[in-house]
């Protein structure tokens, strides 16, 4: 089986290439980039004497011919104009830019102000968040690989938005990421003296993700109402905590909410549900697939509050977007995902 | 103005006397701890050759008849057995911790799971919002210095709350400290190791600055309802963020808001209400006695969101401290205070 | 292949957890500590429904009749005791404290501060450098895993060692490390607010891998002089920096230093050898085994410049201590150890 | 005394803004820069409200006029521009660069790659290391603001060099900085996703403050030879230590050394000594404008290590910067720099 990254030098796809490097089943074809044709090494020396391959231009004819499967880890804007490209050849593409979520028209170009891809490859594109969707994944052309606050809200929210217990109004979601998320472009918010001993909150109320969250949390229960959504920058590299508020429909536990999100993710090896009175910490889930869940019902308010964290360059972007490769191409999920977390 | 503080080898005792060290009217007449005798630079070498003070024991007869006015920089448990001796000294205490703020009997035991001060004395005593309580504070005996999340959350909340404008149940509080706040006691969950690249939720729906907070927005709106507050720590030293969340009674525009929030901290000089479209970041008052507020309602929802940033150490512990102690000796409020934020 | 582990709650220990799950040919057969008897996952969450197993108390006997091979990842002063009562069954140990490396007789004493191992343990014991001692770790039946630092240190210094081109008396070693060297332990230097935004000596020109880098120097030319070596605590969780400044007895260019270390570790994976102009950063290795080194010869000088970088709980501790597990038993030395660093 | 400021908007400019928004005697009159012209706190939010100041633009001719002494904090190559313009108005100039540092013709664009300043201008400057060039000081009308790193490495050598007790070849300096010295130009080295839990060594023997340090280690001992003088960067915002290797060519302890040092700095209030045994860590001197220096005498080999702690911003930029122009205009040195390191 074998792979082609189109841009390889960004963060996501320095993580596609971590991974791929010890996959049983896919082997890395081609690596790509708008950047100089140098080895990769030259943009990351951590891969020197370990990844001899050589970044090349992105000729789509010639990838398309010589590839399975292509990943697409472009920025948004980019990637909807190669996904049309790779249309008219017969290859199957995963995008991790936002290009191919939105399904409703005007929504793309409303929350990330461009131009959004051709609606009939928007139709195509099937949203690949891996345990809630996997059947229609396993026949998917073009994947839209979720985002990664979009990953860490939509699985914390996922058992109670499908059994319909979320008063639809009451969703507040206070979202936290490390700065690998923004990305390697230059900016003055991302230098270092301006994010070390800093915390800020940014896209207050308009982050680009609310209407992928919204899209799908209405697929799950079509009375759910706009949600409240803000995210932080945390001064660390990698990983996403978002503390999800809501209140229930009927009065619940906990332990009740325990078990439901347990049973829910029966099977799922990576989604781990902590037990009552246990909170996931986001290092603890550094450099691995996994997105921890805890829960917590305040007895004062009904209110429950719901913690879940991902490692945002992993099962937020390009671990979970090997999972839907695996599945695609009907292997176990978890194939070459189950390295554990970093730590310390 | 002779000073005293008990206390002094903790970070908020340490903080105490860089303020105090440039303090115009205030000196430092004796600093306390349980440690060893020993000059306070053993204990914090960047004040070698600096303050030449020693450490002295905590001998509450001497300390009155020497002081004008106490410190008590202690952690909570101590200082209400302290209060209670300077009690029977004519002197004045400023308490930095929590045992003297919980008026309700039963509140402190229930929240603290400790012991509370005599009653009489959390009678007495001033809970020292500087801004809001000025009048009650000139005229105090006892001051129970505001915990840090409170002093965020309140001078955050303050405006909406005193016009009534808050849907009583709807008050969501995601705070977020730097570790400073811990303290220095020893504990694994403070360890470098521990804490750097990482972020965790701690006092899920059980923060002990609950009731405090509480209390103060009962005095000003009696139909607040319970309200659902959560702490988390950042990788980061100093500083505190509360993003909070409310619905309003009657729809506003954030410019009104803004326009609330300025006339409400006129002449206040240490709250400081950004325009439309800026929001505060925790480096932007970092080293200082600022309480930065940004403002957002977001048209889908209706909702309010309120960022509030501190220093702990500073607003949310000694500085504010210094600002009650200058507004108890009917200086300006400012006195001594007004160094700017320490950045990058 | 079955191990067992003791000293599991260590970052050593659970760093060797990490490797071991997924290694091939070993299999963990028990994890011991002197805690309570809970599952590993009570201890470090980031484990939960991944490693089942249960912390057992240390019993030498039972240990050694269910395993093949024991990792003692036990603090200096616990490892030489149990080492003594190994040594009465047949089973081989890897020790990765430092009791087992000295073999004069005092030293021990000298820099630690403690009763040392019996002279016929630290006799028999092979020192693990796995990239130049690897006839005698096949055969050894005691390992004792090298120091952090020394690993560092000697694999950066080996080829001009084992050539014999140093000034003796020139060496001069500038350590720095992150804070997982100084393992769980609670103390005040380690706790977040102490070494975040600080940078700080310690030990200088006393720190205990001083008579460990001697020794094995002293192996290559027994011309060497004492060193000059201090250590910095970085604030950072993983890795180490070693800048080595030696004179060399005959001038050099960069480009032949390149050349003859690139010969040096021809046909071993884990040393990188840098191209001149090319200095390795230390998160370039973060969370794999890999050394990588940088040269450069000053013109103005002719000092020699080396540059080693390792993580130190890799290369520095259980990943060379796998390695040499490997080696002991005739496996590739890479096995299970091809893991790429973190990055970013 | 009317003061000007150009270059504001890099962290330099900003932090003489700090310090001199407090400062008795010095008034800030107008501040400039490159960038647009809008109030300060547009590009730093964390003087909203307290410096209402507006950026202009650069006009020699004006800024002559209505200033006592410029400030500039322009990079290299645009200071000794201004410099020459500054040259015909009879107005004061110190300079933050290292354009008017370096007397040799041909250093200047040797190690900074540039064309230097005229010879004159260069001819007149002095040297501002305050605290042993206080004389030609205070006759200036064209200060060099020394580099923070020849800052820290000179006051830590210069007991030793004027008393000519140093080996002459045998110095060699271990540099690490914060990131704050490399300013807020965009680069992906200083993105803070690449400096995090990173430490790098840069400019490995080729720092261009080297032929500074060396040029004034000369005027103190005309024996001295080349250096060998590498930097790192570490994963903080501020600060710098130089852990400095020297062979004294009479064997001395620690314990006279110390004596030396403290002898040596005297009445100079910003350079504290410690004791034997005590040595700095950066954060000890953070925000304010000690130079603090710990020695060590390895009785091993004989070599001295001396540690040096600065804050770059401070001691070394903006700290020393406004006490050479206190001594320019025969004030206290201290006067508006006593302010505590901010810890923790």
């Amino acid at each position: 089986m074998k792979i082609s990254i189109i841009g390889t030098t960004g963060y996501g796809g320095v993580e596609l290439l971590r991974i791929l490097h010890h996959h049983p089943v896919f082997k890395i074809q081609s690596i790509h980039s708008t950047k100089d044709e140098v080895p990769i090494w030259h943009e990351y020396p951590h891969l020197y004497q370990v990844l001899g391959k050589q970044l090349e231009k992105i000729d789509v004819e010639e990838i398309s011919l010589n590839s399975d499967l292509v990943f697409l880890a472009t920025p948004s804007g980019v990637s909807s104009k190669l996904a049309a490209q790779f249309l008219h050849h017969n290859i199957r593409v995963i995008d991790l830019s936002g290009d191919l979520r939105l399904k409703e028209p005007g929504e793309y170009e409303a929350w990330y102000k461009k131009t959004g891809a051709d609606q009939s490859i928007v139709e195509e594109a099937v949203y690949g968040l891996s345990e809630w969707n996997e059947k229609q994944i396993e026949k998917a052309r073009f994947i839209a690989n979720p985002g990664c606050y979009a990953t860490a809200v939509l699985l914390g929210l996922a058992p109670v938005a499908k059994e319909k217990l979320i008063v639809p109004d009451s969703i507040i979601i206070d979202g936290k990421s490390g700065t690998s998320g923004a990305g390697k472009s230059l900016s003055k918010a991302s230098l270092f003296a301006e994010v070390n001993e800093n915390f800020k909150i940014y896209k207050v109320n308009e982050h680009q993700h609310t209407p992928e969250i919204e899209q799908q949390l209405l697929e799950w229960d079509e009375n759910i109402e706009p949600i409240t959504f803000s995210t932080h920058l945390l001064p660390m590299t990698r990983g996403i905590m978002t503390t999800i508020y809501v209140k229930l429909r009927a009065q619940s536990s906990t332990e009740q909410l325990v078990d439901l999100y347990k049973e829910a993710y029966k099977g799922k090896p990576f989604v781990r549900v902590r037990p009552h009175g246990n909170y996931p910490a986001v290092k603890e889930v550094q450099g691995s697939n996994y997105c921890d869940i805890g829960l917590n019902v305040d007895e004062r308010t009904g209110r429950l509050t719901i913690v879940s964290v991902i490692d945002n360059l992993m099962k937020g972007a390009a671990g979970q977007a090997v999972q839907n490769a695996n599945i695609l191409n009907r292997l176990n999920p978890a194939t070459g995902l189950e390295m554990l977390p970093l730590y310390p």
